[in-house]
């Protein structure tokens, strides 16, 4: 007897941008596991909390996301195991995850945790790239062009060689990272009209333009986009 | 009164991988416009069907996608008017789209034609990127990793200065260009556990290793996935 372990991708907020297939395999889940903050609060489980079962088996894996890869580390090590057992009982096992399991996704880290013969699959989820752009309803590429996504705690020097050839970037965990991002962006050519989106599809959505996002703090899940003819 | 013009990204072909969100705003849709074949099929059309309202207004923007993009060219403008006269109209007006409509999206062509006062949305939908990576289970991209995507249609010189500095790649829009995005991905060091993937999410979909996909022809909506040190 052996069952499934599915990472499940749940968008970026907005509960409503789950997949028909998420909320189907959510509601008959045996087992479901979530990245959860040191306070127990869990945005993936929030997202898909409408269609969990009631009295269905829940797994936070608690994390401080504030702190070194460490914490995290030790959530996922900790967690694989149990993870693993019960899909060797027949169960169905769910990984939620925030946005896109598998495009810097939490979901990664179980992946690379479990052993090569375990049944896995993976549902796909609504990424932070295309909720940013569907915020600022701007193309995020087009035709023949390149994008390059890369995040905006690698050091300046880096962003620039990733950045000098591509007609558009998006840059994810902003942050603190703003300033020397703008700087990389003008340099590159890639400033004039680029837009910082905060976090899309919550309520409290920003979309804003880069030169007007320099002068306040931005959270770290804030993403840039940028395009070297960027018409819209 | 003025309606709103919605673009909705339905995904790749899987019905159960449109979001709640789309499926809702497909039923309550006065207008529903999509991009179709000269034979009139639209794959867009068909991943949302069984939630079209009966009797819904339907346009569809007739293209030949095997000819240049003249003939697609002529489909956005002859429709463009249309939306727009409908959309001043006050009606609930949607433009359906494959994948997601901002990323190499074609409701980024309908985009480009609306004029700067129209009220427009877009609702995200589950790339052909993302999709693609949850049929062959392996992360695109994770932590600190920089990720480059880009049409096999550009030149190998082109292909090999966007790759050579990235940790991995999703190489779009496949088909003869195979053996091209092959010695290109070879050169880069990005060759080893590249995979390929057909039809993601359609009842045909294929996952191959990259050697063995080379001995036969790969249609164009194929995508090419390659990280540096894949292991999965």
């Amino acid at each position: 007897m052996t069952g499934t372990l599915i990472g499940i991708g749940v968008g970026p907020g907005d509960p409503e941008l789950l997949t028909l297939k998420a909320a189907r395999l959510i509601a008959a889940a045996d087992l479901v596991a979530y990245p959860a903050n040191p306070d127990g609060f869990s945005l993936a489980r929030s997202i898909a909390a409408a269609h969990l079962r009631p009295g269905v088996e829940e797994l936070a894996m608690v994390m401080d996301f504030g702190l070194d890869r460490r914490s995290a580390t030790a959530a996922y090590d900790a967690a694989t195991p149990r993870l693993v057992e019960a899909v060797g009982q027949g169960r169905r096992v769910l990984v939620l995850c925030e946005g896109d399991p598998l495009l810097y996704g939490s979901f990664t880290y179980v992946l690379d945790r479990l052993p090569a013969e375990a049944a896995v699959e993976v549902v796909p989820g609504i990424s932070a790239l295309t909720a940013c752009a569907a915020a600022a309803v701007r193309p995020i590429v087009q035709g023949d062009d390149a994008l390059v996504c890369l995040p905006a705690t690698l050091p300046a020097e880096r962003l620039e060689a990733l950045l000098t050839a591509a007609e558009a970037c998006a840059v994810f965990k902003v942050g603190r990272h703003l300033p020397k991002v703008a700087a990389v962006l003008e340099a590159c050519g890639l400033a004039a009209g680029a837009q910082v989106i905060v976090r899309a599809t919550h309520p409290d959505q920003q979309v804003m333009p880069l030169d007007r996002a320099l002068d306040r703090p931005v959270p770290y899940f804030s993403l840039v986009l940028a395009r070297r003819s960027a018409r819209r």
